[in-house]
């Protein structure tokens, strides 16, 4: 197959487009970046995870690592287009400063409410508007540590597949469902499903290290990094937990304050399995 | 006073070379852009914090701030030079894109080990090469909110006073110590001084959960981002705690992992105290 050089080309530019959210959000695709982020998610494609490989785009130069260039072949077997640039074209399309050769055009897989089961998926964690896709993919990275088993992305905020997402999950955002919603609508499925919700709030009633145990199914539910959950969140919260805060800023940052709460779950859900 | 308009003013030309990491360490300065982190600079700097207002550079037009002007004027009379510059200079100065109309010149104040007292400091948190400021920021600002109190920079790695992680930390690097230091030359300061070293590997031998108590002076330790503790490291330490790890992925981000350790020990020192 020959080498793609040209700027111009109709799958470079296709593929420069996908570094716009808003074409991100109209085509369903996304851009993954890297050998650890391309084998995972070639990795989710096979083994039911939640990402569809759509097509590679790799520089036979740059790309040194032999478990990629297999990869590769396999997928292209397997009937995937795989396109062949050159290293010049390549430096320029990539996000990374040393780009190891490899980008993946990936559909993340949509999924609804209706999808997740309160005995399967009986642990979520729900953001609202979340604002930094640092802080995401660090969530969804702790979530796959501690067994957690859907994001809830409410009333906006970051996209799931945005590249630092991906980045900071490591991959993560591949295994575990992430399913946009608004609130209330959250709520009204939250409370036909019988799930329990603990809000995280600075405003709640009950300390951490008071919190005995959590009852599943449950969800998390933790508020955008400058406001928090508000008040009428907060009432539809089943129970309301802080974390003590001892000096002069008022609250963590949200990826750290998630994974403070989800291993406090953790630990407190394996207790009680311990008793039975 | 005149504003300042020029781009090639002397003023407004050092203030520029501070964004430059090698700069900032030749000059022993740092920048504070900002009104949040500017008020608590100046505060830090009025209350025995660890820093020194050097100068402030605002913009009449862009500083809304009732508060912030208030300070400005105050501070001017205690002999601070405070340089108005033009909305326009500001901004092409200026990090944030929506610039607040204020940059403080600071001077974070050289800590040393032999500065740490163990029963002032007798809580403290070591990074070994840490590479990510927002982590490092996120740290500290997780530190306040538990009562950490310094923390150790090992072998280089990122500044203390990196916008970034002035930013993350939401001013909490002015009311921490931070010693910058090698790793042999803590582990002999740490042994002279009784502290007890938890590092925090995946090679420990404790799940936290097992952790009853903590004792104190103690140095929770961990590795950079990329490598965690060496074998070396992970040998100087008393105890080695890991945190349970369910998925895919073999660790957390750094700043998760400090924080769920960090509530760990808070947690089982307040315990210890109410049982006393």
């Amino acid at each position: 197959m020959e080498i793609i050089s040209n700027r111009s080309n109709p799958k470079i530019k296709e593929l420069r487009l996908l570094k716009q959210s808003k074409i991100r959000r109209q085509t369903g695709l996304c851009l993954v970046e890297g050998i650890w982020h391309f084998i995972e998610a070639v990795e989710a494609w096979r083994r039911g995870g939640y990402a569809t490989l759509v097509s590679v785009f790799y520089s036979p130069q740059l790309l040194t690592s032999e478990l990629a260039r297999k990869i590769i072949d396999e997928v292209q077997q397997q009937g995937v287009n795989c396109y062949p640039i050159t290293a010049e074209l390549f430096s320029s399309v990539a996000e990374k400063e040393h780009p190891q050769g490899v980008i993946a055009v990936v559909r993340p897989k949509t999924i609804l409410l209706e999808d997740l089961n309160a005995n399967q998926q009986d642990w979520l964690v729900g953001l609202v508007e979340p604002q930094d896709p640092g802080n995401v993919g660090s969530i969804l990275r702790t979530m796959d540590a501690v067994g957690a088993k859907g994001l809830l992305l409410i009333d906006g905020g970051v996209e799931a597949f945005h590249p630092e997402v991906i980045r900071a999950s490591m991959g993560a955002v591949f295994w575990i469902p992430v399913v946009r919603t608004a609130f209330q609508e959250l709520i009204n499925w939250a409370a036909m499903n019988n799930y329990w919700i603990y809000g995280s709030s600075s405003h709640g009633r009950k300390e951490i290290k008071s919190m005995i145990t959590y009852q599943k199914p449950c969800i998390l539910l933790l508020g955008s990094e400058r406001q928090g959950l508000s008040q009428p969140q907060r009432s539809a919260c089943h129970e309301l937990i802080y974390l003590p805060m001892q000096g002069r800023i008022s609250s963590l940052n949200l990826a750290v304050a998630a994974g403070v709460m989800l291993y406090d779950m953790l630990a407190k859900f394996s207790q009680e399995n311990n008793q039975e």
